[in-house]
């Protein structure tokens, strides 16, 4: 027997697939607990805020699930130009295996909703620091300076989410394979600079 | 006297202006028309094809605008790592200015339609690849290999379009100003790559 908490698990859910491939503003209630299938009723028993509560939900969700791919990607001891490129060449693959659809599922609704929705924008900025907080703290144990690891790790999760926009756009992964070439070469040159400021020492 | 092509005009710059601001899919014809100070007809006069048509014009008459701008900003014969670096330093201008809508007209647009209507995911994508095109002729120009020019176009402008996202999302141009060095450094691993291939004689 389905429970409870399998209903609200499974909007959330659909309503997450829902904004990787059209969006937020494009995405209904009623096509959510469709694709959920759940009584529509049930969308507003678990999200009485509507699709704005449940697109929060939606956004914080997928920002920690992340942000545990990245504490298995960015192992500690693993060099960082070679971490680096390689989650770039595993995220094309996601890419192709999710038919083009978004691998990053915050990335439409940001773009959405940064102008007009001050709750849902602050949570996507919330999401989107926790990630490159995350990042930044594995390069700098990696032997960056502070100033330079919080930069790099803002960089490449920019190319990155731009590199999906390219491929998604195109429907090919050449661009998030090319983005990994650039992502190396990014680490590369904040190590460069890093030791030229003496702070790179410790460099994997 | 407002004549015929003002306002077919002003209703794309209206478009224009609300996709950047709110996407594609939360702005309708009434808003825009309303926006352009023009009646509802007049759109539909315009655009029979009504938002989808107008939809496409506009990324199409935008993407010939930055290709212009790329093309005044690149000039053969500056050094490529400055002109790349400088280039993010006015874009991060360019998105205080327009208090944090996008600076690139058809992001959220793309990432919208990508898997929902093919013939706008087609003119994103055909703008993308017209930008991506002049950008590595300017590096081809500067001595890059062509390969290398490609790919390091492509990883510039999704560097770029990541980078408006996440500086959208903070309402900071923070992101922005850390790309623009995450930019010089990919531009300059794309050079010392080019030369160990023995392309780059010609490097600025």
């Amino acid at each position: 027997m389905r429970t409870t908490g399998d209903t609200r698990q499974r909007i959330v859910s659909a309503a997450t697939e829902l904004f990787r491939r059209q969006g937020y503003s494009a995405t209904g209630m009623k096509q959510i607990v469709a694709t959920a299938g759940a009584p529509y009723g049930s969308a507003y028993h678990f999200f009485p805020g509507g699709k704005a509560q449940l697109g929060e939900e939606v956004v914080r969700t997928s920002g920690a699930a992340y942000l545990e791919l990245i504490g298995e990607l960015f192992v500690p001891g693993r060099d960082l130009v070679d971490a680096t490129g390689e989650a770039f060449l595993g995220a094309a693959g996601t890419l192709r295996e999710l038919d083009f659809a978004d691998p990053c599922p915050i990335a439409t609704v940001a773009l959405e909703v940064a102008s007009t929705h001050e709750g849902l924008r602050l949570a996507t900025a919330e999401v989107f620091d926790s990630w490159t907080a995350a990042l930044a703290a594995y390069y700098a144990a990696s032997g960056l300076p502070e100033g330079v690891a919080r930069e790099t790790a803002v960089s490449v999760i920019a190319l990155l989410e731009g590199a999906f926009m390219l491929g998604r756009a195109a429907r090919d992964t050449g661009p998030v394979e090319a983005a990994a070439k650039a992502a190396r070469w990014i680490v590369r040159g904040a190590v460069l600079s890093g030791s030229a400021e003496g702070g790179a020492g410790r460099s994997a």
